[in-house]
Parts: C-alpha cells; sequence; structure tokens
C-alpha cells in the first residue's frame, strides 16, 4: 500500500503565486473572500497558479449493509440496488447534479447484495454487502484493503479521463449506521452526538440505531489507531473505496471534493491512512446529519454549502462545484488594475 | 407609477404543484432541503410547477456620488467610470461570473459623474452623479422618480431578450455610505452597525464616514415614510435604479436574485415602493459588510451563501446563481420512485 504514500506536499510557490495575482485583479483586496482563498487552495494543490478545476469527476461508491438485518433503516436494502439503476438511468439527484456541472460520471459498484441487472457501472464488487457488525465482523481485513484500493483506483481512472476534481459520493442504505460507528470510534464523543435521522427514521428507530452501534463497537472492538482494522470490523465498502478515491485523487494531486456526512467521515478515514490528504481536500456543504457537526471538527474543514440538504450521493458536493469554478475564473479570466487602466486605493 | 403596482401575487397552486411533484422524486423526503424550498418559491414566482432560471440577466447600474467630497471611500471617483469600461471589456468579476452562468448582460449608466467614452453600455445618464448630501439634496425628487423608471425599464428589456432571472448589480465609488444612510432612515437602528469599511478604508475614515451620515441625515431630515424622498435626499442614482428593477423583475414574474448590501438596500427601497415585491426576491449571499445583518434581517431574507464577499456588482449573487438552476434542474429533471421502480420507505 505504498500508493497511499506518494501524495506530494502541498505546492507553497504555486500558492504565493497566485495570491500574489489575485492582489492585482480589478477589486478591493479581499473582497472575494472565500473564493479568493479557494484560489490559492487550489493553486497549492494542483501546483499551478492558474488552477484549472472542469470538468470534475463524479464518483459514486454503491454498497450494501449487513447491519440493516438490524432494523435502523427507513429504506429497504432492495433500494441500494434500485438507486444504481436510477443512476445509470440519469434520473438520480445526482446525475441531473452531475449534468448541470458537465461532470464525467462513474457508478462503481463496490458490495451491493445482488448482481446489477444492467450495463455501464464499473463492476468492483468485493463482496455482496457486509456482514451484520453486530454478529460478525463487516468484513475481512483483505476485503478492507481490497475496497479501499477500489476506489484509488476508480480516482486513477476518472482522472485518466480528464477529471480535474474529484468529488465523491455513495449509495448503500444502512451506512449511516456504518458511518457513525466508525465517527465514534475515530474520535470517542458521546454517541448520541454522532447519530441521526439517515435517511428519515423515526424516535424508536433511532434508538435501536444508537444501541445497534454500541453493541457492534462493544462486539467487535476495532482498534481506533488502524483505520483497515476500523474499516473490516464495522465499515462499509463503499465507504472504504470513498476514502480510497481520496487518497487516489491527492495521489495525483487532483482536489477531493468531500460531500456530506458519509463522504467526510470517510474522508476522515482517508487521512488516518496519510494525514496528508487532508490538505488536497475542500468540503462542499454542511449536511444536516448531526454527526456531520463532529466530522467536520475532527477534518478541520469548513463546507462551502449549507443548505440543510442530507441526501448523500455526493449531491451537496455537485451543488457546491460552481464556487471551485468561481474560484478559478477570477484568477484565470479578471483584469488587473494595470490592464484594465482602473486607479488602484488611494 | 401605477407599473409599480402591477405585481401579482404568489401563484400558490403552482407551488401546491411543485410541492407535490418534489414529494414524488427519488430522494428522502426533504433531503434536498432549502433547494425543494427554492423550488417551490420559484414555482410561486413564475406561476410555472417546473420553473426555469435560465438565462439569468444581470443588470449592473453606475452611478456617483457627490458625498465622496467628505473623504468617505478608499479609492478616488474616477474609478466609476474606469470600472464601466473594464465591465464592457470583460474583465471584471461581474464579467467573469457572468459568463460562467450563460447570463445575459446590461451595464446602465444611470449617473457616472463622466460621460462614457465607449459603446456597448445602456446610456440613461439621469444626472452627472449625485450632489454631496451633506451640503444638498442628493438629486431632485423627479431624478429620484425617473432613476426607479430607468431600473424597471431595464429590468423589463432583459426580460425581453429572454432573461430568466434578474441579477441586480452595481458599481459606485461611495455607494455604501449612501446605502449606510438610507438603511439607517429605514430601519431607525444605530448608525455604527450599519456602517462598514466599504471598499477598504481604515478606522480614521470610518469615523468620518459614520458622522457624514449622521450629519447628512440631520440635514436633510428625509421623511422614511415615503421611499422617493428618501432616495432624494440621500440615495445614489443606481441604488434607485436597482430598486425599480426588482419592481420590474417583479411586475413581470420573474424571479430577482439580490446580491449583498447595497443591492439588499435597495431591494428594501422598492419593498417601500411596494411591498409585494419581497415575494419574488432571494438573496445571494450574506456580504462581509456589516450593515448587511441588519438589511437582510429588515427584509426578512436569509441569503443563499457566506463567502465572505464583499464586491458588489452583482457578483455575490452571480455566484449563487447556480443553486437556483439546481433547484430547478431537480424539479424538472429528476426520476420519481414510480417511473425508476425504486421503493418507498418501508
Amino acid at each position: 500500500m505504498t500508493m497511499y504514500h506518494r501524495i506530494q506536499p502541498l505546492d507553497e510557490i504555486a500558492g504565493k503565486q497566485a495570491d500574489a495575482h489575485i492582489h492585482t485583479l480589478t477589486k478591493p483586496l479581499g473582497s472575494l473572500g472565500r473564493l479568493e482563498e479557494l484560489a490559492v487552495q487550489l493553486a497549492k494543490m494542483t501546483a499551478d497558479p492558474f488552477p484549472q478545476v472542469t470538468p470534475p469527476g463524479v464518483l459514486v461508491f454503491a454498497a450494501d449493509h449487513g447491519v440493516v438485518a438490524e432494523g435502523v433503516s427507513a429504506f429497504p436494502q432492495e433500494v441500494t440496488a434500485q438507486m444504481v439503476l436510477n443512476f445509470l438511468n440519469g434520473g438520480a439527484a445526482i446525475n441531473v447534479f452531475s449534468r448541470q456541472i458537465g461532470a464525467l460520471f462513474n457508478i462503481v459498484d463496490v458490495g451491493v447484495a445482488s448482481d446489477i441487472p444492467a450495463e455501464g457501472y464499473v463492476n468492483r464488487k468485493v463482496r455482496y454487502g457486509t456482514a451484520n457488525f453486530v454478529q460478525e465482523d463487516a468484513m475481512t481485513r483483505a476485503e478492507a484493503e481490497r475496497c479501499v484500493e477500489v476506489g484509488f483506483q476508480a480516482a486513477e481512472s476518472i482522472v485518466g479521463e480528464g477529471a480535474k476534481t474529484i468529488i465523491i459520493g455513495e449509495m448503500g442504505i444502512g451506512n449511516t449506521t456504518s458511518s457513525s460507528a466508525i465517527l465514534k470510534v475515530l474520535t470517542g464523543k458521546p454517541i448520541e452526538t454522532l447519530v441521526g435521522l439517515g435517511t428519515g427514521i423515526n424516535s424508536e428507530t433511532l434508538s435501536r440505531k444508537i444501541s445497534v452501534i454500541h453493541r457492534g463497537i462493544e462486539a467487535r472492538k476495532p482498534n481506533p489507531s488502524d483505520p483497515f482494522d476500523v474499516l473490516a470490523k464495522i465499515g462499509g465498502l463503499e465507504i472504504g473505496a470513498m476514502a480510497g478515491a481520496a487518497l487516489g485523487g491527492a495521489a495525483n494531486r487532483i482536489p477531493v471534493l468531500v460531500d456530506g456526512f458519509i463522504s467526510t467521515v470517510a474522508a476522515l478515514l482517508a487521512v488516518n491512512i496519510n494525514p496528508r490528504v487532508a490538505d488536497y481536500m475542500i468540503v462542499g456543504h454542511r449536511s444536516q446529519e448531526p454527526g456531520h457537526i463532529e466530522a467536520l471538527s475532527a477534518l478541520q474543514k469548513t463546507p462551502l454549502l449549507d443548505l440543510h440538504m442530507r441526501l448523500g450521493e455526493g449531491s451537496g458536493a455537485a451543488v457546491a462545484f460552481p464556487i471551485l469554478q468561481s474560484a478559478c475564473n477570477m484568477i484565470r479570466e479578471m483584469a488587473t488594475f494595470a490592464s484594465a487602466g482602473v486607479s488602484d486605493k488611494k
């Protein structure tokens, strides 16, 4: 797994060049706020003082969760596979937003519980869903390593197709339960602050979900300092793949636009594999899922949007993407005081 | 001025149809948060359950302010005209973001202090800049009425060209001073909470700016219940035009995307002319200019973005525009549970 360690430091020189150029543009200094910060960050990531983020590449990883047998989700398990078909037919939210931003789009089956009766997706099934982590390890350590590798390769592949930003999304009924469990192990925060209503469960199911996570962690005893152990014991296959995709983007100096709760937990797992990957991450939006607050705090990132979304699939990141584009367009296209003949500050 | 009173009520039936359709789309109920609310709002505004917002029409109104003679701005007055040339050459921030969102774009000279040595803009100069409102009324009442009319007509004209959203921007050295003064008169809040650093003044200039506004309001005594009187006494020509453009958008059932501080103050003026115009307004972003907090509170709107911007020109609204587009694309393009064959909640 040496590939996870080939992430380069940020290019501070490109960052300084970008910053210096922004100072010459026809606008009061600092008046584009976070767009200016983003342009500098993107310059450092891409080692280009005039960074480009288009086209973005959207990766949606799908997998199932054995823990749904405990009754933790509002939707039945078959919805994972049904939504993969919806992705393939272009009808899901992430399809709509991906078209809007002109994204390359790949859907990767890393562990859906059934075979997908269609073509046009990337079949990298590691296993038919995880095991129920209350009863047994979610997957073997080899499978945990394999799903991270699948994600890494999916990122390299879409970068090969021309993607200049990676947007990481997911589909997996039950995956907020696994994400909250992982977040509990990685942060040690009170479980009640890390668990939410997912796709829309009631308060009785919420209590059950909390209890399931408690019992799962108790029974599995994942080692917080070993991200592959955490993933193997209580993880999701798509969550491991998302972590791998973040590492794959960063290893190629491609900015990684993180989505909401599950995506941020996966990002944290990636940071536990190689802390340097965090330098290549930008978080698209603040999710309504309450655990996202702690996940963002652990990742030390402030999201671009706060639109009360909680859908997943990468939808919040895709809706946020035009902001990155604005940051790049600013630095690439705006006139300078000198070129435009505009008087600078008195 | 009966034209300001032909704004129709929101179409609640179209809103209900939009809401009902959103309930059938392949996603957990409410999971797209504010995008769902926006889609319903846009349906009500446009009287179309499947609203469209593209292409947007960006209107940038430029004018000068006699009050700059008091030394309230960080930039010299000639920058207003220089920036108009920059707009015409496509080098300003609003040009860059307008291209990104595929906007129709008109720049309207409603009162620049000099003649613009170029073509390609809309010449509706009401006068060569306002008078210094510390010394005399900024403009006559007839001029106040005229600049609102110019804005109204500019909106009607760009709607005639096909604009489906109006984005209202401005350029005018000194216009945060006039905006803070108007906001003081309209809200009665302590002036210290309404004044900020504008394009980047120091604390000495800030004290002077506060004093100038105090003295101006004291000397002019604008009537808070008469928006044309407020505009005539302490206003800006472009601020009046922006108010008119909001009224013009609303009168044509076209959503009005408000920008930052100055744009929001103009929106408030418009609401004082006809309260119903507020139903057609969405605020693009929260400005760093401190008075924006009170302006938003008076307008009772929550911005879409908070990216610490404070440039004006309509730049924050343009950067926010893709969010409206996402809301429309969602309702227009997403599959339903039935059409996609996805199981609904258990």
